[in-house]
């Protein structure tokens, strides 16, 4: 071999190599709600203080980079689920409610539809409704994230090149897809679906086959209060079953409801459903160790609840009241209204006993009003723990963005969130 | 040339290239306080509004990975700053309070005087008195942050191989440095160090002799309360000019005050120390690019004030009262304290009009209590901003890692603050 053949024989290996990887198989992972304490918070509660060191963790293994989370202009600096993940999905900004349309109300095409278009298997796994926010804008467009029953309609209607939009359909939503006016259920099963609506049933489906399982009314319920405390991993196991084939798939995942124990400063439920979504990604990392051409894209669409590890003037932050619950401070605040007993509940459910101050707290209140119980359950936490929380909404601060397998590479540093699906595109391009 | 002598020669290129680089010149910066919300924030503090694009900052830019803070287990998980700059100084997690000692309370070498022992030069440019607890941990060892005096004796007692710790050093500290027990200045300017005490003389310097500026009793003022509302550029320029020779130099620089408005709960000046820092990064930006033997490490100690961008339910951040401030609120409640007109002051100060119930608040109010008129001017912020707080203390969110320059891609991804000056020490390693 010449000289000159063998530099260019070099040369050509290496821009082989430096062009964008394409990976067959797209997870993207969604961390509703997820800022950045709530990362942090989640290494310190899964922290064994037996040991000496502190733990990384899943999250910390797979940081790439950040992103910011600005909606459209006319939406101002703080987004909600909707534009936030219209933006992850089609790449373009939109006003606070958008459900895959831009600010013209035009519908973009997402990174899903995209994926069904190039011959790809296509499917959402969330804890979440199916037709909630962040799904919705992989799936459909609607100027309103609230039409939730026409959001519902549009999966089976709206057709992506004739094909159905979701081959794989796991989360919520008995209320909306199972109607007076509608039953969206049996039409998906005349249509040759699977349907589920218990997870136990999850390891008896058929490979391969269209599927969809419903296992709550509105979302599923929260982690806190499910066997073993962890269900999205079982629900995304599940959908890759499904999804595998030699052309790939795209699967949207939500870990939904990080975002709702942010929505109501409930601090247990939020380092729950956090773990909930930390099992899934340590499940992925195998997966795509045994599946290398698979890109695993993690990131949040916004942080919630202004949560902050410590509080009043305090420099401390105590995970130990949180690792011992026996369910939901929600659940036990329905079991507090009904007991003979309310303290003794309290305290078999917490794992703790009480303080005078948290006792007298508790029993000043009315035993029937729940709502009432588990807001004192909630600030109870928040005092042991030293929680803060300074808002019931979204807050603005840039959020993580995690990627594991081929292509991670991609997602280093900076980033706007509507470059997330920018790549993706490029990435499920034609060669 | 043969066919394997040219593979050796790419493999040695390939392989030299990817040996860690050295660079001859280290900058460190700490925005101490600087938590994610206060970069985030800056971002949107710096929009120009009538564009339709929202600008990246000099902090998007240089964006690489973000770095656990926490203290050593006997602290518990949230950093004090003492705690968290002896970490970033030696690479040893110690307790809350400790300068530059273990937990054994034993001395650990630092960064820069490793690099004084290498024949570097080495400098502090800072915000705060230069015997705070961040420039301490880099030059001294004392068991107690608070012992601000024999810190300050250390600098001029304490030699690294017979030499001064510190051939530069910039920030404030005439109360510790001009005692009655002691005057360090004295002894320094007898040692032939050059001495100001006001920044205009920066201008007229020696370069390249060592140098001694003090420029507050204690801290410098507010940036806001600063002409051109900015200095640390200025004082890392200086420290440059003097620091800059064949061996290369250390540098350690602070943002001191984003902290300190961060614990006083103060958006207005938390916006302005954070510009104060972004200016300075954006002059090293071009510096680096006219040096590009320099690396500049960016990050910040622990995050303050549990600062969040939106509150309340409102999905609204509003930065455009921040943006025409005449000075700092804190010098604004001293004038209203003196005022014959409060609430004209305050208007002029402030640059818009007051509301009704602004104007009845401010107004019930003690003229002469001017820790009352700051605390409700800092409220009337919080408000028309819509910014959160959850504490007049830290909080223990992860922090961002900026670097840029030789040896930035080595700071990618997650970090614990540990692991920042293992990687400098390998730096400034011998061959």
């Amino acid at each position: 071999m010449t000289r000159l053949s063998l530099i260019a024989l070099i040369g050509f290996a290496v821009s082989a190599c430096a062009q964008a990887e394409k990976p067959t198989n797209i997870i993207m992972v969604v961390g509703d709600g997820m800022g950045p304490a709530y990362t942090t918070a989640y290494r310190y509660f899964a922290d064994d203080k037996s040991s000496d060191k502190i733990e990384q963790t899943v999250f910390d293994r797979h940081l790439v980079g950040m992103a910011s989370t600005y909606p459209a202009r006319v939406s101002g600096y703080i987004t909600d689920s909707a534009a936030s993940a219209t933006a992850l999905s089609t790449g373009h900004k939109s006003y606070n409610g958008a459900i895959g349309l831009d600010t013209n109300k035009d519908p973009q095409q997402t990174v899903l539809e995209w994926a069904k278009s190039r011959g790809m298997k296509t499917g959402v796994a969330v804890t979440s409704q199916i037709n909630h926010a962040t799904p919705a804008s992989y799936a459909a467009h609607n100027e309103n994230r609230r039409n939730y029953n026409a959001i519902a309609d549009s999966y089976f209607d709206d057709k992506v090149q004739g094909k159905f939009a979701l081959d794989v359909m796991l989360g919520g939503g008995w209320r909306y897809f199972i109607r007076e006016d509608r039953n969206l259920v049996e039409e998906f099963k005349r249509a040759g679906y699977q349907y589920v609506d218990d997870m136990a049933q999850l390891s008896a489906i058929e490979p391969q086959q269209p599927l969809l399982g419903l296992f709550g009314d509105t979302g599923m319920p929260w982690a806190l209060d499910t066997p073993k405390q962890t269900r999205l991993p079982a629900l995304v196991e599940a959908a890759i079953k499904q999804l595998t084939n030699d052309k790939g798939y795209f699967l949207l995942v939500e870990g939904s409801q990080i975002d709702w124990a942010g929505h109501t400063n409930d601090v247990a439920s939020a380092m729950a459903e956090t773990h909930d979504l930390a099992m899934t990604l340590e499940w992925l990392e195998s997966y795509v160790k045994a599946n290398p051409d698979t890109l695993v894209v993690v990131t949040a669409d916004h942080s919630t609840g202004g949560f902050t590890i410590a509080a009043n003037k305090d420099y401390r932050w105590d995970p130990e009241p949180l690792k011992n619950l026996k369910g939901s401070l929600e659940a036990l605040a329905e079991k507090i209204s009904h007991s003979d007993s309310p303290i003794e509940t309290a305290e078999s459910w917490l794992g703790f006993s009480l303080s005078k101050d948290e006792k007298s707290l508790l029993s000043a209140l009315n035993i029937a009003d729940q709502e009432a119980i588990y807001t004192q359950l909630k600030k109870l936490m928040d005092v042991r723990t030293n929680t803060g929380w300074t808002t019931s909404g979204h807050t603005g601060v840039d959020v993580q963005v995690f990627a594991m397998g081929k292509g991670a590479e991609q997602f280093k540093g900076h980033m706007d969130n509507t470059d997330i699906p920018k790549k993706l595109f490029q990435m499920m391009a034609k060669p």
